[in-house]
């Protein structure tokens, strides 16, 4: 199955910028003063088209599955606790189960490609291409065929979830390796700079990590154009992403980016549609080291730091109530004028 | 009235803090990898005594009162602001009446000193031992006897008000004078190091509020004592937060603290009783330049940075739900064992 790349044109809008800007200046606060709040109102409003913003029936999508390279020592973590994980998302006892129940998120687990077999159920969609990827360090993760049919397995599931609201997430032991050679690959970075701990090695555990890695990067050097490089180094997690994201950003959903996986699916979907990514949110800054760096090389802000390196959806799930509020404060608050509440002495 | 300090003790139990540590270290997930929600997680158990921390009854507590000081032209704002804004808390319209409509969390207004008379209604608390404080150029913002007036009756507001958590905010035209003031008197600091733009206003305006706060600094160079410093400088909503903040902690309840001004109120309960900061959870990093200087000082680091500088209790209202997530991620989220997943290969 060929996944169709769709065409994403920029915003755009000027009057509906100014209108917004001019809304959140007439509400009663010192200008600029709710910070990073304001300007999310002004993108929220933006990218739904409004000057009231409403996030409906948000989403959030895990994408999960297993990765070859696993093999080579790259995870703190046993493969074995991919599967457990997406057990555990649907069980509700996850971190990202306890934060979507707390903000009301529905919650789809996607097995893009667990080497497992799961029981159907309410809230798991089976769309995989093959049980894991190939090991990278041998031959491509996975074949051209396989890239296209998890693209487009990502853009048919989004095209089917209702709301206005995405929130990414995965799940996938060994992916942070994928996502830091994408990093490297895509934005042209030593590897030794996109590399971390991930789920917790240790420094010879990194040491052994980045071995690796470069020597993957090496087996692949032709494969530089997105879609080459997705192929080459995985997951099936990232790719469905990719296709879930470029979706999402054509239906004008907003978007909700986790960490630093999910903040790969975005680097490989913003190189195939840059405009993609004035539908983003940047939940927070992870902990794992090179995410910073790929929120710069987007020229993007997290909206918070709290340390977090967990992944799932968790960062995007605890940030949700600052979505909330933004647009409340659009909608809800009152202005100088409705609340005779004077302006500055200086008339600024 | 005379208010007698309450006596804070150190939270101790090693026993406590090491189960909920043991507890958070068994959910599903890399060890720490929920960073700061870990941290805060540990905290709000400690505080209320458990291993499954609810929040009960939140509270909003948003004193407000004017400022002699305000004359001398250190601020972007009029001083009917402050009444003006006093409505709109009770109206409903403002960012914290918002915010806390969004969590559930109760609103309070006191009117510790506002000049202006309000008819009396729910939600609204008068508890005022003078219509603003004196200009501090002249002589002290208020008496001792005032002082010891508004720190008493914070008390006594908290002691009527139910619930486990509490969410510090304030309104008051020249408020960050007085903090600024505080900050510099209490930490030893160079008061340049502690003045920003507070509301907006521009660089010569810092500068004359610069040279205004020099001039009372000096006036009250003999004001070195906590409450000496307090009734030198004002003013009476922070006095009230003061009493609120100490009253708060006797009771082991969370405190939220808001940002620049509730931050100097906790800055003198903490020169009273530096065992009430255990209670205390530092919202955000404001805007105000100093704020951060603040936090140094008193050893903390803020949940997140959203560039805010609007006081109200907004800051504390925007981050309630993080607190609410670490609750909830103790007692409901699977241990390894309960949830059937792997532990890490190396058994770390």
């Amino acid at each position: 199955m060929a996944f169709r790349i769709p065409q994403i044109a920029p915003l755009g809008r000027p009057d509906l910028s100014a209108a917004l800007r001019d809304k959140l200046d007439q509400k009663t606060k010192p200008l600029g003063s709710l910070g990073r709040i304001e300007a999310l109102a002004h993108q929220l409003g933006m990218v739904l088209g409004t000057g009231t913003p409403v996030l409906q029936a948000p989403q959030v999508l895990v994408c999960a599955a297993d990765h070859g390279l696993a093999a080579q020592g790259i995870s703190a973590y046993p493969s074995d606790v991919t599967w457990q994980m997406v057990e555990n998302f649907l069980g509700g006892g996850a971190a990202v189960s306890v934060l979507a129940r707390q903000h009301g998120l529905a919650l789809t687990v996607v097995d893009c490609g667990v080497r497992h077999d799961f029981a159907p159920r309410d809230g798991l969609i089976i769309a995989k291409p093959a049980s894991g990827t190939a090991d990278a360090l041998l031959g491509p993760a996975m074949t051209a065929e396989q890239c296209q049919q998890a693209l487009a397995n990502g853009a048919a599931i989004v095209s089917q979830l209702p709301g206005n609201t995405l929130l990414l997430g995965e799940m996938g032991i060994g992916n942070t390796s994928a996502a830091s050679m994408l990093l490297a690959r895509l934005a042209g970075m030593d590897i030794v700079t996109c590399v971390g701990a991930g789920t917790g090695l240790d420094a010879p555990g990194v040491a052994r990590k980045l071995e690796v890695l470069r020597a993957v990067l090496a087996l692949h050097d032709k494969a530089v154009a997105p879609l080459e490089a997705l192929a080459a180094f995985g997951g099936f997690e990232i790719a469905t992403l990719v296709g879930a994201a470029l979706q999402a950003a054509s239906e004008n959903r907003i978007i909700l980016v986790d960490g630093f996986i999910t903040g790969a699916a975005v680097l490989v979907a913003h190189a195939l549609q840059p405009a993609m990514l004035e539908r983003c949110v940047f939940a927070h800054r992870s902990a794992e080291q090179a995410h910073i760096r790929m929120l710069a090389f987007l020229g993007q802000a997290p909206l918070v730091d709290l340390e977090l390196r967990l992944g799932e959806g968790s960062g995007a799930a605890l940030v949700f109530p600052l979505l909330q509020s933004a647009c409340l404060i659009l909608s809800e608050m009152a202005s100088f004028a409705s609340a005779g509440v004077s302006q500055r002495s200086d008339g600024a």
